[in-house]
Protein backbone atom coordinates (compact mmCIF):
# COMPACT_ATOMS: atom_id res chain seq x y z
CA UNK A 1 0.00 0.00 0.00
CA UNK A 2 1.16 3.34 -1.13
CA UNK A 3 0.42 6.64 0.96
CA UNK A 4 1.02 10.21 -0.10
CA UNK A 5 1.63 12.97 2.62
CA UNK A 6 1.61 16.21 2.82
CA UNK A 7 3.99 18.07 4.92
CA UNK A 8 4.96 21.92 6.45
CA UNK A 9 7.79 22.64 8.45
CA UNK A 10 10.22 25.54 9.38
CA UNK A 11 13.13 24.72 8.76
CA UNK A 12 15.37 26.65 10.66
CA UNK A 13 17.69 24.41 12.63
CA UNK A 14 17.64 21.09 10.39
CA UNK A 15 19.61 20.40 8.06
CA UNK A 16 17.22 20.62 5.05
CA UNK A 17 14.96 17.69 3.51
CA UNK A 18 17.46 15.04 2.89
CA UNK A 19 18.47 12.29 5.32
CA UNK A 20 22.09 12.41 6.36
CA UNK A 21 24.49 10.18 8.32
CA UNK A 22 24.32 13.14 11.28
CA UNK A 23 20.54 13.15 11.58
CA UNK A 24 18.56 16.71 12.29
CA UNK A 25 17.41 16.64 8.95
CA UNK A 26 13.07 16.31 8.10
CA UNK A 27 13.35 12.88 6.42
CA UNK A 28 15.09 11.19 9.17
CA UNK A 29 12.36 12.83 11.54
CA UNK A 30 9.77 11.86 9.65
CA UNK A 31 11.16 8.14 9.22
CA UNK A 32 11.96 8.04 12.99
CA UNK A 33 8.24 8.63 13.51
CA UNK A 34 7.40 5.88 10.96
CA UNK A 35 9.96 3.69 12.58
CA UNK A 36 7.89 3.79 15.72
CA UNK A 37 4.44 3.28 14.34
CA UNK A 38 5.28 0.30 12.03
CA UNK A 39 8.17 -0.91 14.33
CA UNK A 40 10.51 -1.36 10.81
CA UNK A 41 12.57 1.10 8.91
CA UNK A 42 9.84 2.73 6.52
CA UNK A 43 11.64 4.54 3.23
CA UNK A 44 9.85 8.03 2.43
CA UNK A 45 10.57 9.67 -1.14
CA UNK A 46 10.08 13.52 -1.35
CA UNK A 47 9.05 15.22 -4.44
CA UNK A 48 12.63 17.02 -3.89
CA UNK A 49 15.00 18.21 -1.56
CA UNK A 50 14.74 21.39 0.43
CA UNK A 51 18.10 22.86 1.77
CA UNK A 52 18.97 23.84 5.29
CA UNK A 53 16.56 26.40 6.58
CA UNK A 54 14.31 26.12 4.21
CA UNK A 55 10.51 25.86 4.73
CA UNK A 56 7.75 23.86 3.36
CA UNK A 57 4.21 24.50 3.54
CA UNK A 58 2.92 21.51 1.00
CA UNK A 59 5.90 19.42 0.84
CA UNK A 60 5.10 16.25 -0.52
CA UNK A 61 6.59 12.84 0.07
CA UNK A 62 5.59 8.90 -0.16
CA UNK A 63 6.21 5.78 1.63
CA UNK A 64 4.80 1.97 1.44
CA UNK A 65 3.46 -0.23 4.29
CA UNK A 66 0.69 -1.85 5.63
CA UNK A 67 -1.99 0.05 7.42
CA UNK A 68 -5.19 -1.87 8.15
CA UNK A 69 -6.77 1.10 9.79
CA UNK A 70 -8.37 4.30 8.97
CA UNK A 71 -5.96 6.18 7.33
CA UNK A 72 -7.37 9.38 10.23
CA UNK A 73 -5.25 6.92 12.50
CA UNK A 74 -2.26 7.37 10.37
CA UNK A 75 -2.54 10.83 10.31
CA UNK A 76 -3.23 10.83 14.30
CA UNK A 77 -0.03 8.45 14.60
CA UNK A 78 1.89 10.60 12.27
CA UNK A 79 1.03 13.85 13.57
CA UNK A 80 2.08 13.02 17.54
CA UNK A 81 5.67 12.24 18.57
CA UNK A 82 7.07 14.40 15.65
CA UNK A 83 8.91 17.58 16.76
CA UNK A 84 6.68 20.69 16.25
CA UNK A 85 8.54 22.36 13.77
CA UNK A 86 7.75 19.41 11.48
CA UNK A 87 3.52 18.87 10.92
CA UNK A 88 2.29 15.88 8.33
CA UNK A 89 -1.12 17.76 7.46
CA UNK A 90 -2.52 15.08 5.33
CA UNK A 91 -2.30 11.43 4.96
CA UNK A 92 -4.30 9.20 2.23
CA UNK A 93 -3.51 6.01 0.01
CA UNK A 94 -2.68 6.26 -3.65
CA UNK A 95 -2.09 4.27 -6.72
CA UNK A 96 1.09 1.79 -6.67
CA UNK A 97 1.92 4.32 -9.31
CA UNK A 98 2.36 7.48 -7.59
CA UNK A 99 5.96 9.01 -6.74
CA UNK A 100 6.27 12.07 -4.80
CA UNK A 101 9.16 12.92 -7.11
CA UNK A 102 8.47 11.63 -10.77
CA UNK A 103 5.00 12.19 -10.54
CA UNK A 104 4.92 16.02 -10.07
CA UNK A 105 4.24 18.33 -12.39
CA UNK A 106 5.25 21.68 -11.14
CA UNK A 107 6.04 23.29 -8.08
CA UNK A 108 5.41 26.52 -6.47
CA UNK A 109 7.82 28.31 -3.83
CA UNK A 110 7.29 31.47 -2.43
CA UNK A 111 10.29 33.60 -1.28
CA UNK A 112 9.84 36.35 1.82
CA UNK A 113 11.11 39.73 1.91
CA UNK A 114 11.15 42.83 4.28
CA UNK A 115 11.78 46.17 3.45
CA UNK A 116 12.99 47.21 7.04
CA UNK A 117 14.08 45.25 9.96
CA UNK A 118 11.45 42.41 10.48
CA UNK A 119 9.44 41.97 13.30
CA UNK A 120 11.26 38.70 15.55
CA UNK A 121 8.21 36.75 14.93
CA UNK A 122 9.01 37.12 11.01
CA UNK A 123 12.92 37.33 10.99
CA UNK A 124 12.75 33.32 10.68
CA UNK A 125 10.69 33.01 7.69
CA UNK A 126 11.95 36.44 5.28
CA UNK A 127 15.00 38.24 4.57
CA UNK A 128 14.95 41.64 6.05
CA UNK A 129 16.28 44.26 3.91
CA UNK A 130 17.29 46.80 6.69
CA UNK A 131 17.71 49.76 5.28
CA UNK A 132 17.98 49.11 1.45
CA UNK A 133 14.76 49.84 -0.62
CA UNK A 134 13.27 48.22 -3.55
CA UNK A 135 12.67 49.43 -6.94
CA UNK A 136 9.14 47.01 -7.54
CA UNK A 137 9.01 48.26 -10.98
CA UNK A 138 12.12 47.23 -12.03
CA UNK A 139 12.30 43.50 -10.31
CA UNK A 140 8.91 42.89 -12.42
CA UNK A 141 11.08 44.15 -15.56
CA UNK A 142 13.68 41.90 -14.14
CA UNK A 143 11.25 38.71 -13.97
CA UNK A 144 9.47 39.13 -17.32
CA UNK A 145 12.93 38.36 -19.08
CA UNK A 146 13.36 35.12 -16.91
CA UNK A 147 10.09 33.76 -17.89
CA UNK A 148 9.55 30.87 -20.09
CA UNK A 149 11.70 28.14 -21.16
CA UNK A 150 15.46 28.53 -21.07
CA UNK A 151 19.23 27.09 -19.62
CA UNK A 152 18.88 28.48 -15.94
CA UNK A 153 22.40 27.09 -15.24
CA UNK A 154 23.21 30.93 -14.69
CA UNK A 155 20.53 30.91 -11.85
CA UNK A 156 21.53 27.88 -10.41
CA UNK A 157 24.66 25.60 -8.22
CA UNK A 158 26.33 23.00 -8.87
CA UNK A 159 25.32 19.93 -6.57
CA UNK A 160 28.85 18.56 -6.29
CA UNK A 161 27.42 15.30 -6.86
CA UNK A 162 27.38 13.77 -10.43
CA UNK A 163 23.46 13.20 -10.51
CA UNK A 164 23.30 14.55 -14.64
CA UNK A 165 20.71 17.54 -14.56
CA UNK A 166 18.65 18.95 -17.56
CA UNK A 167 19.45 22.56 -17.53
CA UNK A 168 16.03 23.27 -19.64
CA UNK A 169 13.67 24.65 -17.32
CA UNK A 170 10.25 26.36 -18.17
CA UNK A 171 9.46 29.07 -15.36
CA UNK A 172 5.71 29.26 -15.76
CA UNK A 173 5.08 32.12 -13.25
CA UNK A 174 7.43 35.24 -11.74
CA UNK A 175 5.63 37.14 -9.68
CA UNK A 176 6.73 40.14 -7.62
CA UNK A 177 3.98 41.65 -5.17
CA UNK A 178 4.32 44.25 -2.42
CA UNK A 179 1.98 44.18 0.80
CA UNK A 180 3.32 47.18 2.71
CA UNK A 181 6.65 46.75 3.55
CA UNK A 182 6.68 42.77 2.76
CA UNK A 183 7.73 42.23 -0.81
CA UNK A 184 7.50 38.48 -1.90
CA UNK A 185 8.67 36.36 -5.22
CA UNK A 186 6.59 33.92 -6.34
CA UNK A 187 7.63 30.86 -8.74
CA UNK A 188 6.59 28.31 -10.44
CA UNK A 189 8.10 25.74 -13.01
CA UNK A 190 7.87 22.29 -13.65
CA UNK A 191 11.26 21.70 -11.94
CA UNK A 192 14.14 23.83 -10.72
CA UNK A 193 17.77 23.57 -10.47
CA UNK A 194 19.65 23.23 -7.58
CA UNK A 195 19.43 27.02 -5.66
CA UNK A 196 17.48 28.16 -8.75
CA UNK A 197 14.51 30.26 -6.63
CA UNK A 198 17.09 31.63 -4.11
CA UNK A 199 19.47 32.47 -7.34
CA UNK A 200 16.59 33.84 -8.76
CA UNK A 201 15.35 36.12 -5.62
CA UNK A 202 19.43 37.24 -5.26
CA UNK A 203 19.10 38.48 -8.88
CA UNK A 204 15.57 40.45 -8.71
CA UNK A 205 16.80 41.81 -5.21
CA UNK A 206 20.12 42.96 -6.70
CA UNK A 207 18.15 44.96 -9.32
CA UNK A 208 16.03 46.12 -6.89
CA UNK A 209 18.59 47.57 -4.93
CA UNK A 210 19.92 48.86 -8.28
CA UNK A 211 23.16 46.31 -8.47
CA UNK A 212 21.88 45.26 -11.91
CA UNK A 213 19.96 46.58 -14.28
CA UNK A 214 16.49 44.36 -15.92
CA UNK A 215 18.62 44.72 -19.07
CA UNK A 216 21.88 42.94 -17.96
CA UNK A 217 19.23 40.03 -16.94
CA UNK A 218 19.12 38.08 -20.03
CA UNK A 219 22.82 38.38 -20.65
CA UNK A 220 23.32 36.80 -17.78
CA UNK A 221 20.78 33.88 -18.81
CA UNK A 222 22.04 33.21 -22.17
CA UNK A 223 25.48 33.02 -21.03
CA UNK A 224 24.22 30.09 -19.13
CA UNK A 225 27.53 29.86 -17.13
CA UNK A 226 27.09 30.63 -12.99
CA UNK A 227 29.28 33.74 -12.10
CA UNK A 228 29.91 35.66 -9.22
CA UNK A 229 27.14 38.27 -10.31
CA UNK A 230 24.12 36.17 -9.60
CA UNK A 231 24.05 36.14 -5.49
CA UNK A 232 22.03 33.28 -3.86
CA UNK A 233 19.26 34.85 -1.09
CA UNK A 234 19.75 33.38 2.63
CA UNK A 235 17.34 29.98 2.96
CA UNK A 236 15.27 31.56 5.67
CA UNK A 237 13.26 33.76 3.21
CA UNK A 238 12.79 30.48 1.14
CA UNK A 239 9.11 27.92 1.24
CA UNK A 240 7.82 25.06 -1.20
CA UNK A 241 4.37 26.08 -1.06
CA UNK A 242 3.08 23.36 -2.83
CA UNK A 243 4.02 20.12 -5.29
CA UNK A 244 1.95 19.84 -8.50
CA UNK A 245 0.25 16.34 -9.80
CA UNK A 246 -1.74 15.37 -12.76
CA UNK A 247 -5.67 15.48 -11.01
CA UNK A 248 -6.81 11.84 -9.86
CA UNK A 249 -9.46 10.17 -12.52
CA UNK B 1 18.16 62.26 29.29
CA UNK B 2 15.53 59.38 29.52
CA UNK B 3 14.82 57.37 26.56
CA UNK B 4 11.59 55.54 25.82
CA UNK B 5 11.75 52.34 23.75
CA UNK B 6 9.55 49.86 21.97
CA UNK B 7 10.29 46.52 21.78
CA UNK B 8 9.06 43.21 20.01
CA UNK B 9 9.78 39.91 21.05
CA UNK B 10 9.22 36.37 20.36
CA UNK B 11 9.67 35.14 23.88
CA UNK B 12 9.94 31.57 23.14
CA UNK B 13 13.07 30.21 24.81
CA UNK B 14 13.56 32.99 27.57
CA UNK B 15 12.67 32.71 31.28
CA UNK B 16 10.66 36.16 30.57
CA UNK B 17 10.82 39.81 30.85
CA UNK B 18 12.51 40.65 34.19
CA UNK B 19 15.97 39.96 34.86
CA UNK B 20 17.07 37.31 36.79
CA UNK B 21 20.34 35.22 38.40
CA UNK B 22 20.44 32.73 35.97
CA UNK B 23 20.21 34.87 32.79
CA UNK B 24 17.95 34.69 30.05
CA UNK B 25 15.84 37.30 29.85
CA UNK B 26 14.66 39.86 27.68
CA UNK B 27 15.74 42.48 30.38
CA UNK B 28 18.98 41.12 30.80
CA UNK B 29 19.38 41.07 27.18
CA UNK B 30 18.97 44.34 26.52
CA UNK B 31 20.39 45.93 29.41
CA UNK B 32 23.70 43.47 28.97
CA UNK B 33 23.29 45.14 24.88
CA UNK B 34 23.13 49.00 27.11
CA UNK B 35 26.16 47.95 28.85
CA UNK B 36 28.27 47.55 25.20
CA UNK B 37 26.68 50.62 24.36
CA UNK B 38 27.55 53.12 27.65
CA UNK B 39 29.98 51.00 28.84
CA UNK B 40 28.26 50.76 32.78
CA UNK B 41 25.53 49.41 33.89
CA UNK B 42 22.09 50.80 32.45
CA UNK B 43 19.04 49.44 33.88
CA UNK B 44 15.64 49.37 31.95
CA UNK B 45 12.15 50.02 33.48
CA UNK B 46 9.95 47.84 31.77
CA UNK B 47 5.83 48.44 31.35
CA UNK B 48 5.31 44.99 33.58
CA UNK B 49 6.87 42.03 33.31
CA UNK B 50 5.49 39.38 31.11
CA UNK B 51 6.45 35.09 31.89
CA UNK B 52 8.30 33.01 30.46
CA UNK B 53 7.70 32.38 26.65
CA UNK B 54 4.73 35.49 26.24
CA UNK B 55 5.36 37.51 23.45
CA UNK B 56 5.55 41.05 22.68
CA UNK B 57 4.71 43.16 19.81
CA UNK B 58 4.89 46.78 21.50
CA UNK B 59 6.48 46.24 25.29
CA UNK B 60 7.73 49.56 25.95
CA UNK B 61 10.13 50.28 28.83
CA UNK B 62 12.79 53.30 29.50
CA UNK B 63 16.29 54.11 30.93
CA UNK B 64 18.33 57.22 31.68
CA UNK B 65 21.81 57.56 30.02
CA UNK B 66 23.93 60.42 28.45
CA UNK B 67 23.63 60.13 24.70
CA UNK B 68 24.92 63.09 22.50
CA UNK B 69 24.04 61.88 18.86
CA UNK B 70 20.81 61.52 17.02
CA UNK B 71 18.42 58.88 18.98
CA UNK B 72 18.31 56.97 14.94
CA UNK B 73 22.11 56.21 15.58
CA UNK B 74 20.58 54.86 19.18
CA UNK B 75 18.24 52.85 17.66
CA UNK B 76 20.51 51.46 15.28
CA UNK B 77 23.27 50.70 18.28
CA UNK B 78 20.33 48.81 19.82
CA UNK B 79 18.95 46.96 16.99
CA UNK B 80 22.27 45.43 16.15
CA UNK B 81 24.13 43.03 18.74
CA UNK B 82 20.14 41.93 19.93
CA UNK B 83 19.11 38.08 19.54
CA UNK B 84 17.21 38.04 16.56
CA UNK B 85 14.07 37.45 18.63
CA UNK B 86 14.09 40.46 20.46
CA UNK B 87 14.05 43.71 18.15
CA UNK B 88 14.12 47.29 19.46
CA UNK B 89 11.72 48.98 17.58
CA UNK B 90 11.77 52.67 18.46
CA UNK B 91 13.34 55.07 20.32
CA UNK B 92 13.06 58.51 21.51
CA UNK B 93 13.64 61.12 24.27
CA UNK B 94 11.09 61.78 26.34
CA UNK B 95 11.13 64.01 29.93
CA UNK B 96 12.58 62.81 32.59
CA UNK B 97 9.08 62.20 34.44
CA UNK B 98 7.96 59.82 31.93
CA UNK B 99 7.84 56.24 33.47
CA UNK B 100 7.27 53.07 31.18
CA UNK B 101 4.93 51.75 34.36
CA UNK B 102 4.03 54.57 36.24
CA UNK B 103 2.98 56.32 33.21
CA UNK B 104 1.03 54.25 31.45
CA UNK B 105 -3.25 53.94 30.99
CA UNK B 106 -3.52 50.78 30.07
CA UNK B 107 -2.49 47.64 27.95
CA UNK B 108 -3.61 45.65 25.06
CA UNK B 109 -3.31 42.23 24.83
CA UNK B 110 -3.82 39.15 22.02
CA UNK B 111 -4.41 35.80 22.55
CA UNK B 112 -4.16 33.81 19.83
CA UNK B 113 -6.05 30.17 19.34
CA UNK B 114 -6.26 28.02 16.38
CA UNK B 115 -9.05 25.05 15.96
CA UNK B 116 -6.92 22.30 14.58
CA UNK B 117 -3.58 21.63 14.51
CA UNK B 118 -1.72 24.75 14.10
CA UNK B 119 0.83 24.82 11.28
CA UNK B 120 4.56 25.02 12.14
CA UNK B 121 5.16 28.88 11.51
CA UNK B 122 2.36 29.64 13.71
CA UNK B 123 2.72 26.66 16.79
CA UNK B 124 4.86 29.13 19.06
CA UNK B 125 2.30 32.15 18.86
CA UNK B 126 -1.09 29.93 19.44
CA UNK B 127 -2.83 27.57 21.54
CA UNK B 128 -3.58 24.93 19.11
CA UNK B 129 -6.56 23.06 19.85
CA UNK B 130 -6.26 19.88 18.05
CA UNK B 131 -9.82 18.46 17.19
CA UNK B 132 -11.68 20.55 19.97
CA UNK B 133 -13.89 23.07 18.64
CA UNK B 134 -15.30 25.86 19.86
CA UNK B 135 -19.05 27.37 20.69
CA UNK B 136 -18.13 31.63 19.78
CA UNK B 137 -21.16 32.96 20.68
CA UNK B 138 -21.34 31.22 24.11
CA UNK B 139 -17.67 32.70 24.57
CA UNK B 140 -18.61 35.85 23.36
CA UNK B 141 -21.57 35.67 25.95
CA UNK B 142 -19.28 34.60 28.59
CA UNK B 143 -16.83 37.60 27.82
CA UNK B 144 -19.42 40.02 28.44
CA UNK B 145 -20.04 39.01 31.86
CA UNK B 146 -16.44 40.01 32.39
CA UNK B 147 -15.98 43.57 31.03
CA UNK B 148 -16.13 46.29 33.29
CA UNK B 149 -14.42 47.13 36.80
CA UNK B 150 -14.35 43.95 38.87
CA UNK B 151 -12.08 42.28 41.45
CA UNK B 152 -10.48 40.27 39.48
CA UNK B 153 -8.84 37.91 41.53
CA UNK B 154 -10.79 34.76 40.99
CA UNK B 155 -9.01 35.25 37.36
CA UNK B 156 -5.31 36.12 38.67
CA UNK B 157 -2.51 33.78 40.20
CA UNK B 158 -0.45 34.77 42.92
CA UNK B 159 2.79 35.91 42.39
CA UNK B 160 3.76 34.56 45.44
CA UNK B 161 5.88 37.73 46.16
CA UNK B 162 4.85 40.19 48.78
CA UNK B 163 3.89 43.10 46.06
CA UNK B 164 0.57 44.39 47.64
CA UNK B 165 -1.68 44.26 44.55
CA UNK B 166 -5.27 46.29 44.33
CA UNK B 167 -7.43 43.47 42.25
CA UNK B 168 -9.58 45.76 41.25
CA UNK B 169 -9.08 46.53 37.55
CA UNK B 170 -11.03 47.98 34.84
CA UNK B 171 -11.29 45.75 31.89
CA UNK B 172 -12.31 47.88 28.94
CA UNK B 173 -12.55 45.44 26.35
CA UNK B 174 -12.76 41.33 25.87
CA UNK B 175 -13.10 40.35 22.06
CA UNK B 176 -13.55 37.54 20.52
CA UNK B 177 -13.05 37.32 16.82
CA UNK B 178 -12.65 34.19 14.54
CA UNK B 179 -11.42 34.18 10.98
CA UNK B 180 -11.37 30.74 9.25
CA UNK B 181 -9.64 28.49 12.00
CA UNK B 182 -7.83 31.10 13.84
CA UNK B 183 -9.83 32.90 16.80
CA UNK B 184 -7.82 35.41 18.30
CA UNK B 185 -9.02 37.08 22.45
CA UNK B 186 -8.25 41.01 22.52
CA UNK B 187 -8.15 42.25 25.80
CA UNK B 188 -7.31 45.95 26.83
CA UNK B 189 -7.20 47.50 30.67
CA UNK B 190 -5.82 50.18 32.49
CA UNK B 191 -3.64 47.05 34.19
CA UNK B 192 -3.88 43.52 34.27
CA UNK B 193 -3.20 40.99 37.72
CA UNK B 194 -0.17 38.39 37.05
CA UNK B 195 -1.51 36.20 35.11
CA UNK B 196 -5.14 37.41 34.35
CA UNK B 197 -5.57 37.28 30.10
CA UNK B 198 -3.84 33.61 30.38
CA UNK B 199 -6.89 33.40 32.73
CA UNK B 200 -9.55 34.82 30.89
CA UNK B 201 -8.57 33.07 27.78
CA UNK B 202 -8.25 29.97 30.25
CA UNK B 203 -12.46 30.41 30.98
CA UNK B 204 -13.25 31.71 27.54
CA UNK B 205 -11.51 28.31 25.70
CA UNK B 206 -13.57 25.94 28.65
CA UNK B 207 -16.77 28.31 27.81
CA UNK B 208 -16.22 27.34 24.64
CA UNK B 209 -15.71 23.80 24.28
CA UNK B 210 -18.62 23.91 27.04
CA UNK B 211 -16.49 22.52 30.00
CA UNK B 212 -17.91 25.81 31.08
CA UNK B 213 -21.11 28.08 30.62
CA UNK B 214 -21.26 31.32 30.02
CA UNK B 215 -24.10 31.58 33.43
CA UNK B 216 -21.28 30.43 35.63
CA UNK B 217 -18.95 33.23 35.13
CA UNK B 218 -20.60 35.93 36.87
CA UNK B 219 -20.05 33.49 40.15
CA UNK B 220 -16.91 32.56 39.58
CA UNK B 221 -15.96 36.48 39.07
CA UNK B 222 -17.88 37.38 42.27
CA UNK B 223 -16.25 34.50 44.36
CA UNK B 224 -12.96 36.65 43.92
CA UNK B 225 -11.06 33.66 44.66
CA UNK B 226 -9.13 31.71 42.67
CA UNK B 227 -10.16 28.02 42.15
CA UNK B 228 -9.44 25.22 39.86
CA UNK B 229 -12.35 26.33 38.03
CA UNK B 230 -10.05 28.42 36.10
CA UNK B 231 -7.65 26.91 34.00
CA UNK B 232 -4.46 29.24 32.60
CA UNK B 233 -3.85 29.08 28.99
CA UNK B 234 -0.36 28.53 27.22
CA UNK B 235 1.74 31.57 27.27
CA UNK B 236 2.93 31.26 23.84
CA UNK B 237 -0.33 32.27 22.98
CA UNK B 238 -0.20 35.41 24.23
CA UNK B 239 1.68 38.49 22.96
CA UNK B 240 1.55 42.24 24.69
CA UNK B 241 0.21 44.55 21.42
CA UNK B 242 0.64 47.76 23.26
CA UNK B 243 1.05 50.05 26.06
CA UNK B 244 -1.01 53.23 26.32
CA UNK B 245 0.36 57.02 27.11
CA UNK B 246 -1.57 59.91 27.75
CA UNK B 247 -0.63 61.47 24.45
CA UNK B 248 2.12 64.33 24.73
CA UNK B 249 1.52 67.74 24.91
Amino acid sequence: MRWKCIAAYDGTGFYGWQSQAGGNTIQDFIEGRLRVIFKQHVRIHGSGRTDSGVHAHGQVFHFDAQWEYPAADLLRALRSGLPESIQVSAVRQVADSFHARHSATGKLYQYRLYEGFAPPRETRYCWSLGNRRLDIESMREAARHLIGEHDFTAFSADRGDDTPVNPLKNLRLLEVRKKGLRVSITAEAGGFLYKMVRSLAGALVDVGIGKLTPDEIPGILKSAKRTSLISTAPSRGLTLGKVYYRPRK
